[in-house]
């Protein structure tokens, strides 16, 4: 089987071309493929099929290492536009694509980064889900003996984003643990650590729900923009570092989808037996 | 370029055909390779290269994903003789192969399997090295408030062997920490736990030093044989088995080398742009 080894901001993922080639996996052949000692190794694994819909140009699936079926993932979709360009299945810029959660419609920019709809933000602290009595922009969080201040976030999964001075802090170790489990949030949290550096540029550290800190959260990144903008602290267009590398987040306030634009490389091309 | 993906079990490799390939490695393109997310990934990158002596087949050499030049490695040497063999470098099953450390003799078995001579052990404490006032086959040594009894080998890198009567113990995560960085061993130690099975068979874990517990420890397996044997609790053929599978050691007494027989597979093929 040949396969496409590719990131987006650190987070990787092989691609097969399902359209061409049929393939068929179970959740041990996905387990197996992405060890990353004993298989290829990934993030997620996606996979390119013929959309179910002729209206629309492919259908996108997408499995964790772990072999489970998951939903939409900003950057999963910007390397899945790059691959089906790249081996020649369309020459469009912007596809409609079939996922588990809906259409979506990924963009090429001049620049040959991806532009990919993350949906609207939920702001309601019900809908993260928080436990408040009120629906305020900033939320005072008792934590470790101290009080930080919150602005609660759903990108389909629940954010807390606080300010920080500095974004090279401790506290991402030391908070975002006690974040995460915090009991007003009962399907625990993704803690996101934001430096306002101007009205249009941020840095962000997030430590992620289940997985700690990683190189970079593209939720977290829109996210942090929301809250941001909820604030009165940014512009509608926005930069945001990451350790991975860069993002633009535009959000144009609510009820509008946010739309998030990076990179996508491809890493190496492989063939393996199964 | 070019390269092929090997596991040993579960140690993992890249390795690239220098002898039809001029290729040139700085520590930064290792390092970008190696790493997980950006690059291939592996533990250690092997490169095959003519010999420097027209009496030897070929010249082998291991990076650590740090970028690093390092010395023998049992798990990739086996995957060194698959790859020239696969690859139609070589169809001889025993090879001369010159490594940082000196010429070592890999051999093809019948099986499939690949013998490697690890060496002769050391085995004064002073070799390991380990702070004793004698030679003896086990030490007392105090750790966590109990005494626990080691045997202290060299192979190349110091290990301290215990005895356990069941290897899935939390005895690998308590102490195995600690014994790495007792005191009485100035340059750390691996800690082995090992279980009897019989004469000819052991349940081993690692704690490997500066690594924590890994899937298959090569040189733990040689140590663990060699203390059993000490011990008088082992003959001199023993399988060992290891969470990341199975090993054969053979060693027939002080002085001579200890020999190790295992598995090696290749896991897919790439190519991927420098």
């Amino acid at each position: 089987m040949r396969f496409t080894k590719m990131q987006g901001l650190g987070n990787d993922f092989i691609v097969l071309d399902g359209v061409r080639e049929r393939i068929a996996l179970d959740p041990a052949t996905v387990q197996r493929l992405g060890d990353r000692h004993f298989g290829i190794g990934f993030d997620q694994l996606l996979l390119v099929e013929p959309p179910a819909d002729p209206r629309h140009d492919f259908r996108y699936r997408i499995f964790n290492a772990s072999g489970e079926e998951v939903e939409h993932c900003g950057n999963g979709a910007r390397c899945f536009l790059k691959f089906v360009r790249d081996v020649g299945l369309t020459d469009k810029t912007e596809l409609a694509v079939e996922t588990a959660r809906g259409v979506i419609y990924p963009r090429l920019e001049a620049n040959g980064e991806v532009t990919v709809d993350m949906g609207p933000p939920a702001l309601l602290p019900a809908q993260v889900p928080f436990v408040a009595e009120r629906d305020d922009i900033v939320h005072p969080l008792e934590v470790a003996g101290r009080v930080v201040g919150i602005t609660v976030v759903s990108m389909g999964n629940p954010h807390a984003v606080q300010l920080v001075d500095d974004v090279d802090t401790d506290l991402v170790q030391t908070l975002g643990p006690l974040i995460e489990r915090h009991p007003r949030f009962p399907h625990k949290v993704n803690a996101g650590f934001m430096q306002i550096v101007g009205r249009d540029e941020i840095r962000l550290r997030v430590y992620e729900r289940g997985a700690g800190e990683t190189l970079a959260c593209g939720t977290g990144a829109c996210a942090a923009v929301v809250a941001g903008i909820r604030r009165g602290l940014l512009d509608a267009t926005v930069r945001v570092h990451t350790r991975g590398g860069g993002l633009i987040i535009a959000w144009a306030g609510p009820g509008t989808p946010v739309l998030m634009t990076g990179p996508a490389a491809t890493v190496f091309e492989g063939t393996i037996v199964l």
